[in-house]
């Protein structure tokens, strides 16, 4: 069966997050003074057309590609 | 009162997804021949210290910085 899977990955606390500081700065210099602790992830979306043991194939794909472990933690949805 | 923001900022369809085309293709390479239709977006999510009106406000946010809506759609949450 089909499924779609959802990851989103994103650096760990701790880590500099550059972008997400980039962003903090051109919010505030549009006025946004309230914007804070802003942090960038990424998702990666896509379709499993064999849906069997999904979760852990997903879990897999991450570990060896698509995060970084040592500075990005990840969160796994399959539906 | 503090409210934390999510963004989801994704690629409209019909728009190239030459990231994702990537991380596809690297997928297939290391065995995973079941992926498809990888979608590479961004996730924006910050503290709003003023939440009044929050939702409105990131939607603005939205159209002003995080997104490029001529090729870009968003999806705004906020808790």
């Amino acid at each position: 069966m089909a499924k779609r899977a959802k990851v989103h990955v994103f650096l760990k606390p701790g880590v500099l997050d550059v972008e997400g500081k980039a962003v903090e700065g051109a919010l505030h210099g549009l006025g946004w003074k309230d914007v804070a602790n802003v942090r960038v992830g990424k998702t990666i979306e896509f379709d499993l057309t064999d849906g069997a043991d999904a979760e852990a194939e997903v879990k897999k794909m991450c570990e060896t590609l698509l995060a970084n472990t040592v500075i990005e933690s990840y969160r796994v949805e399959v539906a």
